[in-house]
């Protein structure tokens, strides 16, 4: 392998370099401040969220970046800080003192080493196990979620205690209403007002004007970056000329550069009584908990959704995972707390014709200047307008436009996604997602138990009658087997002892359980005299069965066949339609090896 | 409903009455009694291995044959304590002073009200999910561990520490090998021999000598009784002349009926440093944990497999768990350890002809009848006999014969089986059990994930290639769908830009996460201009289509309609394979409701 080729494999982004032309750094460059103006204001917005001060933001923005330049394989992905992450980071940045930025950045340090550990262990394919309906029940729980924890800022409420879940923060919300400050709750409704407007506007298209059409998209993109801007210049000038500022401030950002140092493993938090306590590596992971797990999995289900939303073939899932991982992983030696690819600046970002991830690099430049240069004026950011920048991007990812179509076609879906998000919302979102995961394989597991088995009685061309059983499912597992059995019994009962044919013609797969308890079933039957027939087994199929139980079964190829073998091997007597005389299936191709009498047979062994 | 009926209906076992003639009054009698002499050393023994005074065994073995007459549906089933349950109980009996008792009768009451809500609420099929590997994992793990827990009996070693592990136990008859007492081992060895012997006896027919082959039949049915006699025989004799008596004997046994109180809620524990610790019913309830669902499930698994193995139609699974439940319940008043059907003894009931489930009214006759006169005798049994009784039962259990055809025809089923006897072993069966149902549970998420999809390229009859994607499975389910379309766009990328048939013909369900992904993956297909077509799509799988995703799928009947629907809506350009004129599946048809220009489509949503 060539150096060159070497430098490939490791950084593909190198990819992106050949035949980089003026036209592509032009629209890269437009791309990146594009989704730089965006994600300014979301940067120092999530960090509030997420419980850190508003720098922490903006280092969160810069790296993902440049990393995902560098190895990424989707050119509209921005990875960065999410609304998402920021409110599952909230969870562990309460504890006071220093500990806020130590939890976070350990946080994304460990989320990036798990997914690093998936891309080895291929386990991306966890994400499938999250349904749609899951998703959206999921979504659209931390949507409401981080709607509601805006509603402070957005009122102007100040302190007044309140907590990350859904239930506390309502509560807090309510206990606190003769709090409100009417000039923050005022700018907030003009600004999500406002907001809401531009959005509309990008899809205006002015027939025969492009450059009237080109500067409403601009600033209908821009709009988040607007908004901030025009109410941070109301704040300043009421604040600085007023004696008393009308707004909730953001207060002081950190200035410059953020230390490139190695992730703490060890912070001190405030106890109740007021007293700092030391906490170790130890303390420090018991306390993050299932999030190191579950932080990471919302990240790449975020990340894959994006790119497969974008880019459908080409995308290697594994490349996207480790790139993920290490942009958190680098990250996290920045002071930035978890990222992922954030899905509405991808799509500022497609919107705004990027075509390489070099975008990023700009993007990445303008977040650096932000902290270098403006980082003074972000104090006079009304909190309110922070606020209502989330709370207008959030509203969208509330999807209940799925909830009619799931309706109409498949009402059982509705009750993994309604379980997703009521207890999100009532517990927390981890558990939901957990849940509504569980009732999903829950039932993945009932289908394999309870397959489609229709039986019906039929004739064959001589008149003879049998009794068809055919399943319609695939394939028959150890849960299925003794219903099956039993449903069999059952329809001999029913329909009298005529010959039982099992069709097997969709039958692909059966493991031991099944053949052996087709093998008890058999016996049986036969025990009963009542012929039993396989009709159209595969090869393989046959082959589990002898292999597993030692019986040989007898097989046909259409029901007809079933006619010769009887009239071949045994006559039927017409008294209480019962085969009297043994038959092919009841003595001499049944032996099924064990000489013991009593034979579990499918479910049981000895116990 | 007449009052008979009512009847019927709550005491099922009334039916039995029926014509009851003297010939099954004699033959249950027989069968009873053959079944009290396995009872009553099989009692007293478990009882100790669950770590109880002997006589809890026998109160344990008297109320479920009482209970059972009346309430079951089989009339081989034997109710009493079994080694799995003593060996499950035993983990909970070792604090000391009168908490082994307590605990034992309390997770009795318990056992049967869990066994009671599986029956209410239908949770018997939760027993499907234990497959035959893992069952036989399971059965031959507990047999090793009691096995193994009856070594220190069978070498007369006394105290030194121990524990319920298998690894404890090993431990604990290592380090005092040199505490062998050669009496007890020499009589263990012996019993052993013998019992094995006379197992085989069982077997033997002598032709024309139909008394001679009774009397070995018997014999051998009451081996037990009759090596546990000879052995408190012999120890009478020798324990009650000599000064040092060589064998270490059971002890008192307390005589007479059972105390008939409420299950106690609270018991005394004693403390590692020797003070009495109270227990109240929080303590006891915590102590208990998962032992309160994994017993009753293990209990209800070990009933529904010996009522299937004896009579295979006609058995209700809900009358039976009710059955099993109610001699719980009822058995706690009166002393009982958990019970549940035992294998060996209901095997010992159907070869002694047993007629009616009234047979087990007979064995309670002997147990009571034991309890008030021979109780004091049963002191003189030496331990060693009893171990050799229970070693000699659970060989059996060990089930390796499975191995074989496993490892011939289905290996990776070995894996749960595997696992369930090492973790059983090494850890506890409780989690050797769980990890084992979850191995196979994902491995059925595994299959629904993960469908055997075929892909070839064909032409039809007129030349006009195509590539057909088959799935195998009768299903397409949310964590297969980004699979699916996986492998459709490769298949794309590979074959060219032919034309794609999915055929559907075998596909009978598809959920709504599934359908959406289908609707992305048309799409997709349609912006590169490659037409798309559904083979043989039953109505369903059109109408889940339509509903979920709002697009028009394209449907064929046969391969060859394609070549019908391609000419008459579009010319195929042939530079470069590519279809340049749109198609039917790419503008006329797909109009896919949604006017966003980005979808997440199938696994994604808007993260």
């Amino acid at each position: 392998m060539k150096a060159v080729d070497v430098a490939h494999r490791l950084l593909p982004g190198i990819k992106w370099l050949h035949g980089y032309t003026a036209q592509d750094a032009i629209a890269d460059l437009i791309a990146g401040i594009t989704v730089g103006l965006t994600v300014l204001p979301q940067g120092l917005a999530y960090a509030t969220l997420a419980g850190l001060e508003p720098q922490y933001g903006l280092y969160s923005a810069f790296i993902g970046g440049i990393v995902y330049a560098f190895l990424g394989s989707c050119r509209q992905v921005t990875i960065g800080p999410t609304a998402l992450l920021a409110l599952m980071t909230s969870r562990h940045t309460s504890f006071g003192l220093n500990s806020g930025p130590a939890y976070a950045i350990l946080l994304c340090l460990i989320s990036g080493l798990v997914e690093f550990l998936m891309a080895v262990l291929r386990l991306g394919a966890l994400v499938d196990l999250i349904s749609l309906p899951v998703t959206v029940g999921f979504t659209s729980a931390t949507a409401v979620i981080i709607g509601t924890s805006q509603l402070k800022g957005l009122l102007g409420i100040r302190g007044g205690g309140g907590g990350s879940g859904f239930m506390k923060t309502m509560e807090s919300v309510f206990t606190n209403l003769d709090k409100i400050r009417y000039g923050d709750f005022t700018l907030g409704i003009v600004a999500i007002t406002i907001l809401l407007l531009l959005r509309k506007l990008k899809d205006v298209k002015i027939p025969g004007r492009r450059i009237l059409s080109g500067t409403l998209w601009v600033v209908a993109t821009g709009r988040n970056a607007l908004v901030v801007l025009i109410a941070s210049i109301l704040a300043y000038n009421t604040c600085e000329t007023h004696e008393s500022c009308p707004f909730v401030l953001t207060g002081k950002v950190k200035s410059g550069f953020p230390d490139v140092e190695f992730p703490k493993f060890h912070t001190t938090i405030q106890a109740a009584n007021g007293t700092a306590i030391d906490q170790d590596y130890k303390d420090m992971l018991k306390e993050l908990g299932p999030s190191m797990i579950i932080l990471p999995v919302i990240a790449v289900l975020g990340n894959v959704a994006i790119s497969k939303a974008f880019s459908s073939a080409g995308i290697s899932p594994t490349r996207e995972l480790v790139a993920l991982s290490l942009s958190n992983v680098v990250g996290s030696f920045f002071s930035s707390m978890p990222v992922t690819g954030s899905f509405s600046r991808s799509a500022v970002n497609h919107a705004s014709g990027v075509r390489t991830p070099i975008g990023g690099f700009y993007t990445s430049a303008l977040v650096l200047l932000a902290l270098g240069l403006l980082a003074p004026y972000f104090q006079y950011i009304p909190k309110a307008a922070l606020s209502a920048v989330i709370i207008s991007a959030v509203i969208f990812m509330i999807e209940f436009e799925v909830v009619k179509p799931l309706w109409r076609c498949s009402r059982r879906e509705l009750l993994p996604g309604a379980i997703t998000f009521v207890v999100s919302l009532a517990i927390g979102v981890e558990l939901g997602l957990l849940l509504g995961v569980g009732v999903d394989v829950a039932y993945l597991v009932y289908r394999a138990a309870r397959p489609a088995l229709t039986v019906s009685k039929l004739r064959t061309t001589n008149g003879t009658e049998y009794i068809l059983m055919r399943p319609i499912h695939s394939s028959l597992y150890f849960p299925a087997i003794e219903w099956v059995r039993t449903g069999i019994s059952k329809a001999v009962v029913m329909h009298g002892t005529a010959p039982v044919v099992l069709d097997c013609s969709n039958m692909h797969e059966l493991d031991f359980t099944a053949a052996r308890g087709m093998g008890a079933l058999n016996k049986e039957l036969a025990s009963k005299f009542v012929p039993f027939f396989l009709l159209k087994a595969s090869k393989e199929i046959c082959v589990v069965l002898k292999e597993s139980t030692n019986c040989d079964f007898s097989t046909i190829e259409t029901p007809d066949d079933l006619e010769y073998i009887l009239e071949n091997t045994a006559s039927i007597d017409d008294h209480r339609l019962q085969v009297t005389i043994p038959l092919i299936s009841a003595q001499t191709k049944v032996n099924c090896g064990d000489s013991t009498t009593i034979d579990g047979g499918g479910g049981g062994g000895h116990l």
